[in-house]
């Protein structure tokens, strides 16, 4: 991981995080503009890892000993004469590369990304697949995203089959309501205990999982149980 | 998405970003800890998603409308009576439901992550999959994860890299005869082992893959460095 020209040391933080999330280890800060990034609290869990990160002077000697070097892009607008990839399958080919060589990551500062001779040592380029090109993306995230993918197990994806429409939150928490005054109402709800209670019977409801063809049967039914436990039995004229 | 008991206004910012960076418009914070969220100066390029965004006073009010609600979670010291599901499964789940129903995601504070109560509102959980589990991951960077995973297009995994055209086989042919012509006005060549040399240059040309882009660049280097070998340096009169 290669951060070129970082302005913000809570960039160089945020990227140092996101690599303890997901188990990347060797941070090289090229020029960064403010020497006091291995302060950066928003490193939270990796002070070590910033601690440890390089320093170089320039990007030839940050990925000197890769067998591969990727720059990241956000936009279009540069004269590309680079191949480029998506970061779905430009992950892909990296994984596989290291398996038997160190590659680096290159990402640029924030206002301007990599320049020409930055990108002049790059093999190829990616770029996140983000719906505005004219838009970038906030560093940090860039770089948190580039690891996850880097990180991703393909296998984790696999198909589940789909169930009825359900009923839609309003409808369920209604039926929490009327549920809880029923319960209230027939004193089976220890006061002391209430609010936990509400929330387990929040929980209980929401695992039943009601259907929208279910949930104006359900609200019927207790409906009707609550008018009978507010009005009595004795009513029966 | 909606944000409850955020804390710092630059991660709703930063959630804002993420939002227009993969297509997401629905912002709603619920109790956000600064009022003043929606003067956050981290929203580059989504100052106006963020004035739109939707400020509400409980979770319920919150998700009303979503056919799905579910919760985001980055560690498993709590206990979950929720289904919990990996950030690429449950992103499929959730492309699903958008096709019918509004789909509500829930992120909790920087701290404390969702409460009890909060995600007693949940369907299920879903949780990314970081190497470590205790320790978390920053907001913003959680935010922008999801949204790239929901935004994730599963054919862009096998997609062809966006290639360069390369050069023909006779330009290529051309680099190596030029190339041929200097390493023999070099005296790198031994007159002995001419054949195989030729054919390990060709092969190596070859390996290059040199783009119909760079060829004629190579071709006018080559062209100028023969002509420099041919007249000599005492030449320069």
């Amino acid at each position: 991981m290669v951060l070129v020209a970082t302005r913000n040391p809570l960039n160089i933080g945020a990227a140092a995080r996101a690599m303890a999330n997901f188990g990347f280890s060797r941070l090289c800060a090229v020029n960064p503009y403010d020497a006091a990034f291995r302060e950066a609290r928003s490193a939270v869990g990796a002070a070590p890892l910033l601690q440890s990160a390089a320093q170089c002077g320039s990007v030839a000697e940050a990925v000197a000993g890769a067998g591969l070097v990727v720059g990241t892009t956000s936009v279009g607008h540069r004269e590309l004469q680079h191949p480029l990839r998506r970061l779905e399958y430009g992950a892909r080919v990296i994984r596989r590369r290291l398996q038997n060589a160190p590659v680096a990551l290159l990402f640029g500062s924030e206002k301007f990304g990599l320049s020409n001779e930055d990108l002049s040592h790059c093999h190829w380029l990616m770029r996140i697949p983000t719906v505005r090109q004219d838009l970038s993306m906030n560093l940090g995230q860039a770089v948190a995203l580039c690891l996850y993918e880097l990180a991703r197990d393909p296998a984790a994806v696999s198909a589940r089959p789909e169930r009825s429409k359900p009923a839609n939150a309003g409808e369920t928490e209604q039926i929490v309501r009327l549920l809880l005054d029923a319960l209230r109402s027939s004193g089976y709800i220890n006061p002391v205990t209430a609010t936990s209670t509400e929330e387990k019977v929040r929980r209980l409801v929401l695992r039943l999982r009601i259907s929208a063809h279910d949930a104006p049967v359900l609200l019927g039914m207790l409906r009707q149980i609550l008018w009978k436990l507010e009005n009595g039995p004795e009513r029966g004229v």
